[in-house]
């Protein structure tokens, strides 16, 4: 299955991963596949550190950086980045609201030392997450050499960006969910475009893979690639996403159950017991549309009576130090994490190499499938 | 892309076409497909005229009905069948509401002929969606010998009428928007299990067809054949659905835009205006999710205030006749008909004949495709 697009990015298979941690990148793209790390939760200077990390292990091959350049942000937060303490924006009614589930559930707070580590982490990422701080990321990953693709995982960057990666010959990525984001991208310069349906984890639309990917290649006449994401996480998958005209894939949550990803090992059994239908689109993570495990603290924030959602990053602040209080705690009945519809299909540990090798080789079941049904010559 | 279930059932191409019109139906088996009639909206005299005009016009092929036998049923209603007018079931809320939205936006009321031939038709095939209503369908079916297949919209049917499919070697299929439903069904006797993601028009749940159909075939074992439906309009999909692992497809939305269609050139031109989100999945029509276009009239049922849904057959009486309200006044912004996110891609009339040429043509090239990506020996 070596498309053009492995081909021009020099990786075996046209599988990408995407993942916040960095063994996992470094596993994928060793097994042939193209690791794409998601930096959107660091700061400047822990993305260097993990790209320092990948660099010293990848051994020469190529890989990609994912960031967040949010088109929808909370105007007073951008201009206060920086100088104030973002926590200081949200409103009390927000917090309490918080408070309050945590509470009465009876999670313990953060011991004081932690809550202070989680907030400063916290506070380095989401302050990345402004227009201002993409920019720095994409900067401190154009010092890597081996970063050959950046994507930008919320629509096309500002031109400047797309200048600066044309001139470094780093091919640009963008995630879209609607074939109208596709033609826009296109336009910006974009070169990839990954087509991501309702069905994946994290920021997601209504449009499943299945209908978008042949829209999206329509869209933008079939001029750049174009990558199925969502819904995908073994090789019937990956045939299909093929038939569709994909020149790849992009799959995240398969790897969250490997050995080599960040998750421990309450949150990976958390992964391991859903079912499909518990991956559900709710905005109490980011304050955008995210589908991630349900569960008793994003169901509080659909109910009659709870406060209306925050504009990123304030959503996101909130909800990532209770979420933190949740994990410490242990208590699945309350832990939401990023997880698209693949996730029921997941029941226990793997390692990346097994999920490349089953991948292809279900791949090859499914090809030979479709070859036993062509009529004889 | 002749598998074992078109063989079995005597069709050349395993394309599955859902239609409430019986000249679709007609003209894709004819076109080497197979039709299912769509019988819920019918009383059991309708069907029969209607499966006499199939008779007189397939030329001896095989072809398939679909009948709605409903679990959750409005206990009141069941036991008032026949002996009551449904329509006296209905809230005066409800009945209000609804006036009150046509009303407001200037709809005029029906004429009384109009009105009584309407709510005529709608109590025979609502009639007809009882378990019982149900029952006297299927024995309407099974009358037809060149009926091969019957089919069960909402889950497994009851031991007596699988025990008379049997006996009969009609061939049972049932609809199913999850992997467990799929087990069930199984064991109830089911033989032919079409897994619809929730891409697809009328009622659905929520995982998506790309998700569903590995799963759906893990969880029967791969011991009977599985149709893919929801998402699928064109050649690449159906590659896509047979890559997955499923012995054909099942279509709905795209034989709304033929020529042979039973939509008038209203309702086709509120279908090719159609983009994909416009079709959402809402309560309004039955009282289950469906997916259909959104308009003024779904929305109005989402606000705050609303009542609350009905069950069936209740709210689906409730609504169509509102629906031939709205289409009698050709008020394309309170027009709401059931359709998957395939609509999106339809942009003008066809013909059954071009939709089953385009849809194999397009499948030889994405097989084409793929098969150029295969290692050379």
């Amino acid at each position: 299955m070596r498309t053009r697009i492995a081909e021009r990015l020099g990786c075996d298979v046209p599988i990408f991963a995407f993942s916040h941690c960095r063994d996992v990148v470094v596993a994928v793209t060793k097994a042939g596949g193209f690791g794409v790390l998601g930096a959107a939760t660091f700061g400047p200077e822990q993305l260097e550190a993990e790209l320092r990390w990948i660099d010293d292990h990848i051994e020469g091959r190529p890989y990609g950086v994912d960031v967040i350049i949010p088109t929808k942000y909370d105007a007073k937060a951008e201009a206060e980045t920086g100088r104030t303490d973002l926590h200081d924006l949200i409103p009390p009614e927000h917090k309490a609201f918080m408070k309050r589930i945590l509470d009465e559930a009876g999670v313990p707070e953060l011991p004081e030392d932690e809550r202070e580590r989680v907030h400063r982490e916290i506070m380095e990422g989401r302050g990345a997450m402004t227009p201002e701080g993409a920019r720095k990321l994409v900067r401190t990953a154009l010092a890597h050499p081996q970063v050959k693709l950046v994507v930008s995982a919320l629509g096309a960057p500002p031109p400047d960006i797309v200048a600066e990666l044309k001139q470094r010959d780093v091919m640009l990525g963008a995630l879209c969910g609607k074939p109208a984001h596709a033609v826009r991208q296109k336009e910006a310069g974009v070169e990839l475009i990954i087509a991501q349906g309702t069905e994946a984890g994290g920021h997601t639309g209504d449009i499943s893979t299945l209908v978008l990917v042949p829209q999206v290649i329509d869209a933008v006449n079939n001029e750049i690639p174009v990558l199925a994401a969502g819904g995908i996480a073994r090789g019937s998958q990956v045939a299909a996403a093929l038939a569709l005209g994909a020149e790849g894939v992009w799959c995240g949550t398969i790897w969250l159950g490997t050995q080599e990803s960040e998750l421990n090992t309450f949150e990976k059994e958390a992964i391991f017991r859903a079912r499909t239908e518990d991956a559900v689109r709710r905005r109490a993570r980011t304050g955008k549309p995210v589908r991630m495990l349900k569960s008793k603290l994003s169901e509080a924030w659909e109910e009659p009576g709870a406060p209306s959602y925050l504009l990123p990053p304030l959503q996101g602040i909130l909800y990532n130090e209770a979420h933190a209080r949740v994990v410490r705690a242990q208590r699945g009945d309350l832990f939401s994490f990023p997880a698209g519809q693949v996730v029921g299909a997941m029941a226990g540990e793997t390692t990346v190499k097994d999920v490349m090798y089953q991948m292809q080789l279900e791949y090859l079941e499914a090809m030979e499938r479709l070859v036993a049904l062509q009529p004889k010559e």
